[in-house]
């Protein structure tokens, strides 16, 4: 996102509707946007949202030049009147978002965007974009590095990543998830993350032997000497070269700070721990044995039940491409529209599918933690202006299933509201933590999650609630609709 | 890939290698790598390489910044004598490739690097990241088109791309696989493509009603009026107020050039049929149905099978991210390296898995065309030396099940050597074709591929065979180093 302007990174149809609105005289009519998904991915019961820092620099940095104007009017499809209107195209509404590196549920607006709606629609696809596939990642590492029990996991995905951004921001959004490092170096230069790494299987082939190759590393870097040892054979070639190794640094008195090995292929748990019996036998119990190949958050909880004895996992295609389930579905969607009385009227949008129709109005999410524990106990979408107090006690009831409501005590709970103020009438008021800081948070995040919550395959689903206000407005507009619109 | 400068785009351990092959003295032996792929995608009988264009701008651009020294000091990893010779690093070697639309199978070598170790090392993963990220949306693009049997499919994705890069170059190599146009604003100007796409449910739902929102886009764009159908009630609401619309555009004389319908939720083959027959009933046979909506290759061929009344498809999340799988497998492996006595001697890696074991050499790909119907008969991988000659027999033979053999009499097939030179000695010598020319050489290069091949599940997968020469050399080399690495 740093160098080329994403200014012109939407779909057409933001900008036929933008002609649209300022023909049909709407253009400046406020309106409210949430973006929410529907639906967790990788069956997880939780997701993590990333990508606000990029979200806000596209926002600041929107800006048609004289090449984007020539390039749309070229397009033949926009009148001189809205090609001269974007030249002065600035975003001027107001943003609110849950920060980085926070543990979200699904119906939740992650961003809400209150703008004319020239602004408000056209920042749409860009938007998503940006968050869909960061908080894809997020939640996809924070899986992986849940499976891997408190060992360090690296990101080393860059190679499949689906193009250069998806790899540099695939990056960072794994290390707001949980990763401890990453290959990428321009990642790591970009949001000065640690940068991991040693070599490759050409770096062995390239020499006339894997002894050799191996002296050869040691020599180079002989405070960081993890070497891939599956070239040729791991256990008849590889561990014993670099059991020899080991004991030549010894020798000569150079204790690395980081010595192993890698495995990068075959049975990995039975390798882990043969390779372990030689590495201890050997005099060497301090050596890491770290893994990679195929790995994702059902392997590694795999090779951990069955024993294996690898404490560094480097984790690619799987991570970087959340492969299982690669896109995260975000979708923005009208919620409310300021009428020529100036009054913000709640807007919704039905469809046969009942989980599919949207929650009208402005909105705020309450998180409702259990007081004994700090763990999450529901979350609450209401309307802004409703107030909530913990010394009241508070009810919450399933919007579908009704009949499923908890009353909670006062002193039993505490409250605490996710949305945050981005941007005020155009200014950003937010500054984003750095990439380490934002990790940080988010360990703390999830570890207010239940790890039933966290389990990989059926975990438990905290509820999402409606409060009272917002479910009786919901069904009285989908009745109204319902009426007006259809003559049966 | 414009702005942002991509030298940094690489793990880690290119680096540390490249200071180890510095340290060793033999970084400027020169080595021969190849990019190739083990699997189709998606289980298809062939892919369509693509990236070329962006991995010929990488090689271009690279250069090291002084901001990007200083960040390689940093991590006190590296001699500030190889970060003062990484100042003046520029490829020097050459590269051949495969045309980008190139209709490709597993094993073939897609790039084939020759440069100094030094050099070919470190543009490993840019490499393979650009590459295996186009040539998995243009495969996948080109398995949606054929299903859609020579329908107009538009790229739809930008929303749930991995990232903006995802959106850009994603929509780049859909066109390239035979989209007829994409969503995805920046992406047409950038290369110079189709833009596509009129509206979406927020236009209706900001209007107070759903005739009025229609009304207001015909006004709008009476060019170009796709109304989306599917706010509030597909065949109640939805199809009736468009037909009512064209009638109002009908009595003021007013001919779109391009006029229908949406679909982008319910049953699609259902709702088509009977919004086919309202609107052909109401006199508007040349209304266009599309439809959008978690379309892959499989449902548009599904829905063909059942009649549904749609001529253009929005191909969406499962495009853009090759959803069911959002991988390439490209890998980057060292084929040969110059010794000390100036001969490049072929190099190999062995694997517990028969399948990854590479083809040693430098090699070059024959397609074997049979001269009656132009279609592929097979291809063949050979030693650069070798040379095939169309007035001479032809023997080929599988390599993995060599009873499995054929002999083209001359006069019944022609040859084509696939790779060509790109870079010589550093130079450039490539100029790349624009995106719709590659289209348009895409789309006659799938036509040299048999029907059985293209089908969707279980296709006739086309041989890639190994030349006698090349056959001969990978066995001698397995049984040599098996020999002479384990000792038992």
């Amino acid at each position: 996102m740093n160098g080329l302007n994403l200014t012109l990174l939407t779909d057409l149809y933001e900008m036929t509707m933008m002609q649209g609105y300022k023909q049909a005289h709407v253009k400046n009519h406020e309106v409210v946007f949430d973006l929410f998904y529907r639906t967790n991915p990788c069956n997880s019961g939780f997701a993590i949202v990333a990508g606000l820092e990029q979200a806000i620099d596209y926002i600041k940095n929107l800006s048609f030049s004289e090449e984007d104007l020539d390039y749309l009017r070229s397009l033949n499809l926009f009148s001189e009147d809205f090609i001269n209107e974007l030249r002065a195209f600035r975003f001027t509404g107001d943003i609110y978002a849950i920060p980085e590196g926070t543990v979200v549920f699904p119906k939740e607006p992650l961003l809400r965007v209150k703008a004319p709606i020239f602004e408000a629609q056209f920042i749409e696809t860009a938007l998503l974009n940006i968050i869909n596939h960061q908080s894809l990642i997020a939640t996809k590492a924070a899986r992986v590095c849940w499976a891997a029990e408190g060992d360090s996991v690296l990101e080393f995905g860059l190679r499949r990543a689906q193009g250069p951004d998806a790899g540099i921001y695939g990056a960072r959004a794994a290390m707001i998830g949980g990763c401890t490092g990453t290959s990428n170096v321009l990642a790591g230069k970009m949001f000065d993350v640690p940068v991991k790494g040693t070599h490759a299987h050409s770096w062995v082939m390239s020499f006339p032997d894997e002894l050799t190759a191996f002296r050869e590393y040691a020599k180079a870097f002989p405070d960081n000497c993890i070497l891939l040892v599956d070239t040729y054979d791991t256990l008849k070639s590889g561990v014993p070269n670099a059991i020899q190794v080991f004991k030549e640094l010894k020798e000569n008195n150079i204790k690395p700070k980081v010595m192993g090995i890698r495995l990068d292929s075959g049975d990995l748990a039975y390798l882990s721990k043969e390779a372990r019996k030689m590495l201890d036998n050997a005099g060497f119990p301090e050596a890491i044995i770290s893994a990679s190949s195929d790995l994702d958050e059902y392997l590694i909880a795999d090779l951990k039940r069955q024993g294996a004895k690898i404490t560094m996992w480097g984790v690619g295609t799987r991570l970087i491409t959340s492969k299982d389930c690669p896109a995260f579905g975000g979708v923005y969607k009208l919620a409310a529209e300021r009428n020529d009385e100036g009054v913000l009227v709640p807007k919704i949008k039905l469809s046969e599918n009942p989980d599919k129709v949207t929650n009208p109005g402005v909105k705020k999410i309450i998180r409702v933690y259990e007081k004994a524990t700090g763990k999450i106990k529901a979350d609450l979408i209401a309307l802004e202006e409703e107030v909530f107090d913990e010394t009241k006690p508070l009810k919450l009831f399933d919007p579908v299933n009704t009949w499923k409501q908890m009353k909670l005590k006062p002193g039993t709970f505490t409250l605490r509201e996710l949305l945050v103020p981005v941007f005020i009438n155009g200014e950003c008021v937010y500054e984003s933590p750095s990439v380490m800081e934002i990790r940080e948070y988010c360990k703390q995040d999830l570890a207010t999650l239940w790890d039933e919550s966290k389990r990989l395959t059926n975990p438990h689903i905290i509820p999402v609630d409606l409060s009272k206000k917002l479910y009786d407005l919901k069904k009285q507009m989908i009745d109204a609709i319902r009426d007006s619109n259809i003559e049966e």
